[in-house]
């Protein structure tokens, strides 16, 4: 900007005018941006450091400027550096005077950190309101779906029936953790940095209380130069988001893995499945593919982010605008993954026929038949090697626990008795009745909760 | 380990046993696992499920283990996989069939989860403590050079004068975060997973609230599959972790700035220094250079366990298993590197003089000058013009602004009085006079009130 | 080091003593720490520097600590900093005043990058048969099993059919340009640092091509500065090994899918399968699930070493010690992991039953019914559209293509006859007859020219 | 698309079909994917699978496409999926049924990989381009300043004087590396992957090598499933770029330092920094910081490309889709970073008077002190020690080693003589006289091979 190089001969070259200038990344934060020269307008002429008159000129214009910006009138030209600049030039084209003591007891420094923190704080909101959309969908479905038993798996093998609306209720917990790391950093972002000036504070008579009033802030900061030199508010943030993504590319997995001929748990809606331009049959899971892809640029988001700020001396440094780039990538990843995956998840349809076969398959009431010796008076360790025997056994003659009898069963302990043949996969949903189990009632209680935790926010 | 594979025909490779075990990293954990084994026992003893003198037994027998390890006569042997069964094994062998009943409503998922929780709450007690020791240190060396004075930078070039407390409180106020960063964490780890088995929960009726209690856990987890699913309280630490490191790396690149002899504003303790094989004259900050690297190494164990958790289906896989080194990597990284700081900056000396020779350097009342136009009537951005090119000017001729006369600034501006020759450095810092500034007394009053806060935790 | 410290008043703090030591990571360099300072010593005496008889004496006291470290008698203390600086000491203690004349003409900064450089070509050729290993245990698998048909997927849904060996032989594809990419990696290593002293080159009259052959290197740095600040071998180890680890983990993706169940297309080998510590039934792909795992650490490794070198001037710093924890970690995991996937590979058994249901299942064949069309005369793009139909009309049906008689799809395009009922699993393949394709003449042939390959290394 | 979905029985939703888009990404691509369909086409008709005229009406019509794209005249519309399904189904509007034939014997699987590999190729060449330019640069600055001597840094402390040329000339060989690294990725991403068709081959008769002439590939993919699943060349490239961006990021750092009041050892051209909002004086590095957090970006993109492609099974994978924009961040960093660095350091200018000063502080000429007392018979270990301590005494005393006088130089050691005196700045460089060493002659002797090395090629 040529109204900042007093003491430059000569204007920046055209490469690096490209090079640094931010504005078509940062255009995005006009709203914040002018919201905060309206309250800074107002409180310089409260304290009288300008006069009435000039902030109403001041709030006026800024409030034409974004009409303009939102009607797209308004000219993004490449030599305006950042929006900053771009709204200042244009307020001073439109008032004059007025609009060139706008940045009193201002600097681009704690300016830019104010912008990010409103449109932090904004977007945690958002994203606590698309894990919730999710939360609801993912209860939706369980309950439509609360009979339904599938194969709980270890290592990808089959370890032992669960309800699917437990296993559903699995990742509600994990959004759960999702909505309170969002908060932390919410609390952390809600703190006013106006007033920190370059880094050294500013030397007029402010009143940082009232703009934090103006602006719904909380706090304001402690220390004007850690208030410009911060970003922790933004790695805190891409860190949540990155926590997030990868619960979402866990339960992609699933949906992917079930949704295979060979699982054929669930089928996805139309609407949610995509076609080959080859293959005419194919119905693809594209939407939980791209968002376990999509899981790794907000990783890649989130090494960006703390390589930049890794040894940066004090205060600010022009390494850290790449922030915006970043975080604006990871919010515009997270947010349409939480409203696409509730839209996802609410309209699949769960097969139980095949969930049915699955879960009656290979050896998974094993711990049961090794629970049921334990009770019989054996060690756990020794009902444990009897239980791997009989498997062996059974797998060689290539059968199931069904298609044994009883003598076969005793050949590997006397403790069996014909009510080892009542071990059914109702009974060992049933047996897991403790807080935090499958079993039926239990599942149907955290259902409940969850519902009213949702609820109640 | 033979005793869990009753239904396999061969042992394991030796390359595979050699792949697969975890003992010689996750040994650390002796102390967590046999406090949840002795729990545990507790527990099924009250609840019946084995008898009280089998638990007694177990309780002896795990506490005799304890102190062999503690006293280096524990056989770690490479065949037992982890650092679960060989205390397992032991057990058995000291105490035989009361031992083999110790796993009875308990699968090493939920074991191991326990044992990693309660390592982390030790480790983010540690962690707070190391911060708090950091951020004392901090104070220490603000206090006895709260009358020095710095260039306060932007873009490493002198922007503003600043007092060295100020810039140090910059960093007191980052630690303030992680610590309550590291507190967060702390209540996601406060979950007491035992009595998940293995993601289903257990068959037997255990008291989940008493093992909370016993263990000191607030919680217990609402969702079996989850609480062996999840690794969010490892990954939560070490992002936190991250973010505190990028934090000391910053302080370590001004601590080797400092030290050069271009800016000399330190000197470095001998004690925190190292020299060269081959250059007599060298002293080299190498701790501060260290922990920058070091740095890279917490950042890359986010990337480690973020991918590793990538798309993994519900519930346990074994690929979680390399949580724990990554972790415990950036632990040994995290608290040695808090404790050495805290030690250089208490001991490292400031350079007044130094100092005092930087702050008069280049134009860095510049700022100082513009306010003085605005509080003559000049618009800010106006006044900023006229400074840039009286730099611009003083700059040409060779001359810093206190070497110019009262005329040469009438040139620039007619609103230059004899009063501006009284803009010192002094006056600049007095000048920022606003909550956070730089201005002497608000830093005091700063100084006291992190004082406050240390001591009030 | 207490000898290095002549200009210090103190020697170093304890906390900082353990800070910087390296030893207990580098110590795993003593052979190459040995051989290049053989080389150095053999060198200054033929350049008259050293006598003869010190260059004698010099290398039979390095041999002797070769021996005793080998021996496991060497006292690695703590108070040595690094493994060169322990090799030195003990020299000047078994040899006296020659050893103290070893360091001549060198500094620990070309002197540890010559051991990397080392260390690394070392390593590549190692990393290269491991490369080797596994590609002809993927050979001996195919051609095992050379006839078996497996459904090739994309999206994880069955897309057409393609031999099991094609399949195969698609990851000694990739592990072919792993070799060629730590080829060049060695190219890169392969130039000799000696001489570069610690950053500007040495006062001596030294011959670093003599240094150069006695060591195996082909070329000798160019440029002192860059020879000590150059870490770009390691971190292109490290880069090829993440890229290797990720061809690594899609093999383990594909053995944990297959191993499951509900695909059950093979069976690993006992021995290389590990069981739970509460489920009796299970039989788990733990090796592969590892090696999955612990791409993430490779990872991990990566972005710490690109971000410990982020920044840093010229030339050594001492965040480059860093590299050497990363690197080993990287080639802990990469070695073992291509010699024990080697094993699993040969071993496991392929369950052609399962495979053959899953080919027939579904609508694999609709592309061949789309390219039948085609030849009939119909455009492609329509051809797909007809069989997209036909497909929706058989899932509504519930019928497979094989149970649609010539009416059902002549209702879709007049284009079909009797003839669309031979196309089979089969003759899809044998159409698949480009190079590069799955047609079984084309396999054989690709298989004979991977065999050459390999050999002919 | 809607001509792709003929099994469905719904459309997609809009935020699947927003979220699965990738057109606004790809559109990029439209020239490689235009160049790629008309090879395809003419190889169509050369084998008969489609006539003559349709293939002529197939070119006119992409040409026509191409122009449109290239006039701003294509509507890129939302509901088109990508690139590929924009300009086939303009085709299909331009031309009718022959435009329905152009997708035969082909995939969108292996179509984008032939257009990425296009992309690559192109880019490597133009990267190199770039990396040659600013190795010209740096060789302008050294011979433009071929006398200026500065400090030699190691961990930031003056270690030995060095010519300015040398320290340039170790950033040329970095930049060399590059060169070499992307000629690798270029030899690997040369590789035709047409005619793999979705993962099988395709099941006409196509003539790939025709394909590969015509498109300028040196080599055809050697097995289908591999083609479509590898992205090995685009993560090469993104190594290749971090690894450029970690050296750019190293000559930024040393940019900004070298920019400070303190160091003054350049200043910066006017049109190459930038100015402050608030401080009037400033005079900003911005480029150099800029490329020093532009590196933690592309950092980023490796660790999201990595992360993308882990676990994933063959072959094709919509997670893949994600590859380009991550790709075409790395590219939009790397090539104007490149550019504008070779104007900044072409245009600075060097202040030989600051750079004298520097390397006359300090004891930088200690190391030539110990080899002047190793040339008397001390040996290296003891001469350093003697050094050091005599260090310790100058530093008492407060004097350089010039104000100290022969008497104290013989207090320790006995072999200092009068000559010791003669040690300077110029003998210190002479005296580095071996290949690499930064004496003069070597210097220039490398600066010419340098100049070679670039014209050469």
């Amino acid at each position: 900007m040529s109204h900042i190089r007093g003491r430059f001969k000569k204007p920046a070259d055209k490469l690096v005018a490209a090079y640094t200038a931010s504005l078509s990344c940062d255009r995005r934060l006009y709203r914040q941006d002018i919201a905060g020269s309206i309250a800074h307008a107002r409180m310089l002429a409260k304290q009288s450091i300008i006069s009435d008159d000039e902030a109403k000129q001041i709030v006026t214009g800024l409030e034409t400027i974004r009409k303009e910006i939102e009607q797209g009138k308004f000219a993004f030209r490449d030599e305006m550096e950042d929006i900053h600049m771009a709204i200042e030039a244009r307020l001073i084209e439109l008032i004059g005077e007025a609009g060139r003591k706008l940045h009193t007891a201002r600097s681009r420094n704690d300016q830019v950190s104010l912008d990010m923190r409103l449109f932090v704080k904004e977007t945690v909101t958002d994203t606590i309101g698309g894990l919730r959309g999710l939360q609801g969908a993912l209860l939706d479905l369980a309950e439509a779906n609360i009979d339904v038993v599938i194969p709980g798996y270890t290592h990808l093998q089959a370890a032992q029936p669960v309800l699917l609306a437990h296993h559903l209720l699995a990742y509600f917990e994990m959004l759960q953790r999702d909505v309170a790391r969002f908060g932390g950093c919410f609390g952390r972002a809600d703190v006013l940095p106006l007033g920190s000036g370059a880094l050294a504070g500013v030397a007029y008579a402010i009143d940082r209380d009232f703009l934090a009033r103006k602006l719904g802030f909380t706090r304001i900061s402690a220390n004007s130069l850690d208030a410009v030199a911060d970003r922790d508010f933004i790695v805190e943030y891409q860190a949540a988001a990155a926590m997030t993504m990868m619960h979402l590319s866990r339960l992609a997995e699933e949906i992917i893995l079930w949704s295979t001929a060979e699982f054929g748990f669930i089928t996805l809606d139309d609407a949610y499945a995509t076609g080959s331009s080859i293959m005419p049959q194919k119905k693809n899971p594209d939407v939980a593919e791209l968002a376990r892809g999509r899981a790794g640029r907000v990783y890649g988001g989130l090494t960006a982010l703390l390589t930049m700020m890794k040894g940066l001396p004090l205060a600010y440094n022009r390494d850290m605008q790449e922030d915006k780039a970043v975080l604006f990538e990871a919010v515009d990843i997270l947010l349409p993954t939480l409203e696409v995956f509730a839209g996802m998840v609410r309209t699949l349809e769960v097969n139980a026929e095949a969930t049915g076969v699955a879960v009656e398959r290979g050896y998974i009431l094993a711990t049961d038949l090794a629970d049921y010796l334990v009770k019989k008076g054996e060690s756990f360790r020794t009902a444990h090697e009897i239980v791997g025997k009989l498997v062996s056994y059974a797998l060689e003659k290539g059968k199931d626990f069904g298609q044994l009898d009883i003598k076969e069963y005793q050949q590997f302990s006397s403790h069996f008795g014909e009510d080892v043949l009542k071990i059914t996969v109702a009974s060992s949903l049933a047996a897991r009745d403790v807080p935090g189990g499958t079993a039926p009632e239990r599942v149907r209680q955290a259902l409940a909760e969850a519902r009213e935790l949702i609820a109640g926010r």
